[in-house]
């Protein structure tokens, strides 16, 4: 304290101790600690399989502005392999690693390791608000390397474009060798995504157009249009997904090929289709009723045996669950759950591809919170 | 500043540059770099082996109240694989990642990779102040996925349960196949825990009882007695426990089973009993002289050989450690110790299983400190 | 607020919310996303053969004052394998972990992980600034578990000494079994370094000798000469680095024997020479010009061939650099480069070893930042 200070009865008043340069950072960065964890119970088929307590997910996340101009993301898993990938050299832990710079009022882009801005609600959501994702979703590298601009045409509409390797692993790694078939120098992809509201916002949609270059002359093509009605307590939302793939990216349809003893290469010309659907109810303002229900198509159109059947598999999912929010003031929630699904294959499928038809179901009791830490 | 500010000499008295929420924040979390580093030098029967600097611990920790009804804790090794396990989904370097719910004064209820909360006075002390563990807490699961109860009974007395997954990996990680064992549906721990103070504190208590389902009708029962006294600049702990499995969890005995070139399976029937004390006199305000001493009995009741004797092995430990702590407001100490160990076998150990008595011992030199990052 | 309180406009000056201690932690910790990320576009002898979006660098990184007398540093990467290394026990994702104790005015120690202090300005840089190593830097363990002691001999000249592991992994995973070559009970390393100011600042040095005991008998001697010459806009450095090795610990000569089919044994006597510069040319205050040049070459003198060349090959690497600073206040550069790779085998290289010349240039533009996150 200065001498002779008087009626100072405070070291704040005299001397700030926190540089105003760290206030600012402290404002406006948050560390987010985002977690579900559950006691699961598995059956197959309709047998109990399996009890245990998990953690389905945690994702520490650190995000703000770090400038006036200047925004950072990071977002790092701790249930999942943390090796460096081939093809990006980032962990496959890390969801996000990026910068985005606003270059003016209405333009902005970003680079690093970005989340692939691709439509539908279900991958808008926080992974902590997923209890099962589609299979287009679950079998898809959504954290790619790259480049995006984003561009707010309107107070409504908003449009982006990135740019970013296809994969995060290589050619080889993920498909090995396949006769034919050579590995692309640059294996890029584009995606197109489109977000407005409507009607007041009424009718929001974030939509898009995604090409992927596979490998030389080979590529995958993916439309997904989500849409989400807002009836005030009452919310629905649909998503309708469509990915032509030339190689089989997902693995699923490649999975359906009888093992012949040799290496098993990717189908080639498989395309998966999917409609998902979310209704929400707020029953009371801490009770909210959820379902999910989704429907999955395989199908391959490039099989080689004449006599094919395209369509192979369609799998259903459906998900009642109850949430319950014991915190006016805190992003908590306690659910209790089923995730159903059910795996129903084509005549083709079962009598030539020798697969049968199961379905399994999981009873959940968890919790799920964005916790923010800082 | 607002135009014609008069007498205000810092932005402060004007306007707090961070949120009153983010305040609360700042001030209820810590975030703490738990550290155990020395030079260590080995010894083997009297021998020099060998010499080198080494990282004991690094558990980066995350703790606090993030609302006045929730705390979080989060815990994290460098020093550990990442790899997620096959149980739980976690990382196995993190040790801890829970909410605790503070539902009454007296009741609060924990979910998500707990410390288990067994007794002891060992396994409460952090980590980082333990220089060698004795071998029933060594060879444990001590951070396991699960819900927790706690009851504070009264001003001294609290009691706590939990249900627990009984491991982090899988039956088949863990033992292989075992001829005769199935493994259990749900592999399921429960922990009662007992903490008291008695006498004005002068004793306080840490006494558990757990039991493991580790196969079916496979079960593994745990008594941990943990007992403090409290004389003042002396202290005095002293730990009873007592491991009673059907299937060799810590693997201790059937390491002992000779090697006769197929699988070999985990003991069956075996027990592990350990006595541990560790004495505290603070000679100065900045010096502490401290021994720990413990004695770990290892014997298999369950040996086939009808000309068995139950009991194997006893091991011994005892570290004497001098502790510096050179900044009164810094809790920071160096270390200078040696941890001694000596395995002693039973006549039938030597002779029937090939077991040979040996020693060693660690002279080290290094600090330790929970530092207080944020 | 109090009852009956007047003329307070904000709770700040009522009771600050933040206690003073947290207060000073928030001012001196600074939490740092070290980032360099690009879009990478790779040749080979004059050929296109890769183009990726990359990380090339993502360290996360927490350091500062966490007591009046001790200062903390640790950083961790998301581009590297995490697991625990056998000698130091510490993840050889975490570059630093460390404390360094202020003893006096004079005298600081440090014990933990530490960078390697060793001499040139190569070294010094912030990694995130490099564009690529030259072998020396970019064979060598830098990040190594010991203790250090730093004297600051006068305002111009400062000491440093330092005791370490001399590698993170043991004999036998680095160089598996090799006749005639025992291991050494405690693989040691010294340094000893030298930073100088100059000329009022002008000339700086950063001068160091290392010694490494790599196996019993065997050592490895490191000689860093480093020097930066400060012109205003304009900066030149130059390092001189030399390495005698009894134990190839680079590997470069060891990859040119001949595969003959058994184990390949690391090659004994070798030494590395290298020259390194970099010119800085601020052309406007938010323009750089930068350029680095270096020459590696690769000796054999243990090469039992009685007709051998000592010297087997000269590397070249040349990078152009443009750098662009878009916000005065941000250390954020967008960078555009060239790095160009040329390997220059003698003849005896070519004939007896089969080594072949080639050239390799990656085209780059990405960004790199310390970003300040806390």
């Amino acid at each position: 304290q200065e001498k002779g200070a008087k009626q100072i009865d405070t070291f704040y008043y005299q001397k700030p101790l926190i540089p105003e340069i760290k206030q600012k950072l402290l404002s406006n960065i948050n560390v987010i600690a985002n977690m579900q964890s559950s006691l699961r119970n598995e059956f197959a088929d309709g047998e109990y399989t399996r009890g245990r307590f998990i953690m389905n997910q945690f994702r520490l996340e650190i995000k703000g502005k770090i400038h006036d101009k200047v925004y950072f993301r990071f977002r790092d898993r701790y249930t999942r392999n943390t090796m460096p990938q081939s093809e990006d050299n980032m962990s496959s832990s890390t969801d996000l690693a990026y910068i985005q710079v606003q270059a003016t009022g209405k333009l902005n882009f970003s680079i690093g390791k970005l989340c692939a801005d691709w439509g539908g609600i279900e991958f808008d959501l926080n992974p902590i608000d997923i209890y099962e994702y589609s299979d287009i979703i679950e079998n898809s590298d959504n954290f790619l390397l790259g480049m995006g601009i984003g561009i707010q045409a309107s107070e409504n509409h908003s449009f982006s474009f990135q740019a970013l390797n296809s994969r995060t692993r290589t050619f080889q790694e993920i498909y090995g060798t396949i006769p034919g078939i050579t590995e692309s120098r640059f294996p890029l992809a584009g995606v197109a995504n489109w977000r407005g509201k409507m009607f007041g916002g009424k009718w929001q949609t974030i939509w898009s157009y995604s090409i992927f270059k596979e490998a030389r002359s080979n590529y995958m093509h993916y439309l997904a249009l989500g849409n989400q009605l807002d009836f005030g307590r009452f919310q629905l939302a649909y998503d309708f997904k469509y990915s032509k793939e030339e190689l089989d990216r997902k693995g699923i349809v490649t999975g359906f090929k009888p093992d012949t003893g040799g290496d098993r290469f990717a189908a080639q010309d498989v395309a998966y289709l999917s409609h998902w659907v979310k209704l929400d109810y707020l029953v009371l303002p801490k009770l909210n009723l959820s379902f999910v229900g989704f429907m999955d198509v395989a199908s391959w159109k490039g099989n080689p045996d004449p006599d094919k059947d395209r369509k192979l598999r369609t799998g259903w999912g459906f998900i009642p669950t109850v949430e319950y929010f014991p915190f006016k003031e805190l992003n908590l929630k306690f659910f209790a759950n089923y995730v159903g699904r059910v795996y129903n294959y084509t005549q083709y499928a079962k009598d030539v591809l020798g697969q049968k038809n199961y379905n399994t179901g999981v009873v959940s009791l968890g919790f799920i919170a964005p916790l923010h830490v800082l």
